[in-house]
């Protein structure tokens, strides 16, 4: 057989020419969003005043199973895409596994993670439509990140509100989305008729992502051709990410490798999202028996104790209602240094097919998913960022168990970015004073107790 | 003709066998070392108690043009080699030039620039010689982020001595090593004879890179089974990066391409020396009549200002004496945030080229500098090391003269490496704070006072 390389890389004329949508293949599709006002299915003109009209097309698109990737998102991928794939042949030998391991790096570019390959397409659209504004919240910063160096590249005007904490605790996240050219305001601000409020109320409030998503739709509201974008959870994001799956089935076919179990780490669930559509479209139509795996934090358990209901994608309640597996919006995750999986929700899509029995889910606890960070870019030179760590560490475990079994097993994994700009965690991690929380069940009560009521 | 891709990606088969050796190629090699004692040629012998014997045959032979990388060194390299070599379109398009960009990026590692090329071969033979123990300085934080990636690899022992000031402002990159189970320790420090006794003479000094050389010197000869290691400078550093020269070449190779004018950063000048090898060495046999140019920060000019002369490579005038260019040990680099160029001399063999006329050097001011990273950043979406940016800033004025005269010259440059940990610079520069510093005549006087008298 033949050798199977260290890094797999695609040329560029093997980059997909389009997303695959996961939608059609699915037996049901997830339920349509709710207007919390009317208790109706949400129609393309509510949501037009909020998100650009291509996006809400994709939103809404249940029945294209392929999508196409314009020329000039493609030739913006080609700046950082195809993205390796790569066997962790150093990993397995330090693991003494008969497991074969891959892991889909997208941390190849300056932003760090995946969110980019979402950030292009949907700030391509937005120039399409003519518009010259966009607005968008942050938390850990990776998304605002990605999102700066797009509309640096495409010349569109772009407004972050970070999570004010953030701001404070990552200055250089805020310098590199200066440096492509955004607007970075620390939330909660005076910028705004809901900033405002709350600093009046909480003085010295430290803000939080649903405050500064409601600071930045307001903005996008009262703003000249402006539309507010998001960079998890929604269908159009799970979309773009599919570029990742297909890629890593691409380069696998080209070994002839099939996998066996296929894990992600999940917050919003776009990434995991993406990871897993090809394969999974496949396992939809009979056609394979992957066993997929979302890793997420003890500390934020969506999937493993969160309930599948009908819940808002903000702390602030005032997006549309989708049905998800959730916390509540109220639920408050507990400090924890993987910041872009604190979200009380999951993508509808992830959550459906969790639903239906299509994915396993684990939670992790931080100080074991340091470890197996640690471990990992000891053998494999990546320092990678805390999210992604999740999911090597199940991918260390079932490595592991393919030891003690003997088993061969095939296991993918999504390296989703690097940890460059979480090194605070790493610290504390190497200095033996990062602590693990785990919600009580009456913390998750509290959480559940925000759940709207709604019927539908 | 073939349209040539965003990226040129080489094909792990097609990763180098061997590092090319430029000494065979000159007319007359770099003069040898000195010994500050005897003020005779070094033999290997005099070097034996600080470096790896390999390391010092690597060092002394200016016979053998190629040297073989070890199987245990290219699959190191694997993980994150062959580099990528990028055809900059969207910067060409943004500066309307006729001339074809290309740049060889180094940063796709953790250690986030080329450095780690050397740093693996050194800890393999240090590995190799039955060593346990290493030491090295480190002032940016590259070169020992590097060396404890290998060293975490390899199962070696590391100390590094950090100057004391970039410790504290860049607490991150010692997190990093740290993480890779470095032990870094800030310099001076309790620790060594010299470092208490810089600590009695100056009770508050941040330290310096002579002093933190000095400190990891003692150390080695103190400490069984230990060596020093050097990360630049050196003509066996300047033989490990050669890496970059020889896939450059090959990539464009590939697709038809001469370049007319190769450019490189010169700090220690071990990328640069790397980068022009294999292209020099056609140079030397009359092959091709390629431009080089050296680029250097006005606020340290060893090439444009800097007297060819042999001089010691430290601060604390311990080491051989090099001839090279050099603005003397005692000279004191006002600040700037390439910590990376901040060096008083000039590798030996980039010297020897620059003085005999094969190469151009330029220097440049830092706001000219940063000018060109965030052009770069937000057309290339990859945020560049300040020290990189040197060389991207000649690359745009050369490009630029090309849109004047209508030239389609073919400019190649090298990436060494990213910006992730320099984000106080480009906050520094975006808000409008940062200064330019160039040396007056006297202050180089006063450096030019500290060359040590040799007779040879």
């Amino acid at each position: 057989m033949t050798k199977i390389p260290y890094k797999i890389n695609l040329s560029e004329d093997e980059l997909p020419k389009y997303w695959q949508n996961i939608r059609p293949y699915m037996q049901e599709a997830p339920d349509p969003f709710i207007n919390p006002v009317t208790f109706k299915p949400c129609t393309a003109d509510d949501l037009r005043p909020v998100f650009c009209d291509e996006l809400i097309e994709q939103e809404l698109d249940n029945t294209n199973k392929f999508i196409e990737i314009q020329e000039e998102i493609r030739d913006f991928y080609k700046m950082y895409r195809p993205s390796p794939l790569t066997r962790a042949y150093n990993l397995e030998k330090a693991l003494g596994t008969p497991a074969e391991i891959y892991y889909k790096f997208e941390g190849t570019n300056t932003s760090g993670s995946h969110k980019l390959n979402s950030a292009v397409a949907q700030v391509y659209y937005a120039k399409q439509q003519g518009l010259t504004h966009l607005t968008t919240e942050t938390g850990a910063g990776q998304w605002g990140t990605a999102l700066s160096m797009a509309c640096g590249y495409f010349g569109i005007d772009l407004s972050v509100y970070m999570v004010k904490v953030s701001a404070e605790q990552k200055p250089y996240r805020k310098a590199v989305m200066e440096t492509y050219g955004a607007r970075v305001i620390p939330s909660p601000s005076d910028t705004t008729e809901v900033g405002r409020r709350i600093l009046a109320e909480n003085p010295g409030t430290g803000g939080s992502l649903g405050c500064a998503i409601s600071e930045a739709m307001e903005v996008s509201m009262k703003t000249d051709n402006c539309r507010y974008v998001l960079g998890s959870v929604l269908n159009h994001v799970v979309l773009h990410q599919s570029i990742i799956g297909l890629e890593t089935k691409l380069g696998l076919d080209k070994y002839g490798v099939q996998p066996d179990i296929v894990i992600g780490c999940a917050g919003g669930g776009s990434n995991l999202g993406g990871l897993i559509t090809p394969f999974m479209a496949d396992k939809l139509e009979g056609k394979n028996n992957i066993h997929f795996i979302a890793v997420e934090p003890a500390s934020c358990p969506s999937l493993t104790r969160g309930r599948y209901a009908f819940d808002f994608g903000d702390t602030g309640q005032t997006t549309p209602l989708m049905r998800m597996y959730t916390l509540g919006s109220g639920f408050m995750p507990s400090p924890n240094h993987s910041g872009g999986l604190r979200y009380h929700g999951m993508s509808p899509i992830v959550s459906k097919l969790y639903h239906d029995g299509m994915m396993e889910a684990r939670s992790v606890e931080q100080t074991k998913v340091f470890e197996a960070a640690t471990m990992f870019c000891r053998c494999e030179g990546t320092l990678p960022a805390p999210e992604s760590s999740h999911a090597i560490r199940v991918a260390m475990d079932e490595a592991i168990k393919c030891r003690e079994t003997g088993e061969k097993k095939v296991i993918v994994f999504g390296l989703t970015g690097t940890g460059y700009f979480d090194l605070a965690a790493y610290q504390a991690y190497n200095q033996g004073t990062m602590v693990d929380y785990v919600p009580t069940d009456e913390d998750l009560e509290k959480g559940f107790a925000t759940l709207p009521k709604v019927e539908y």
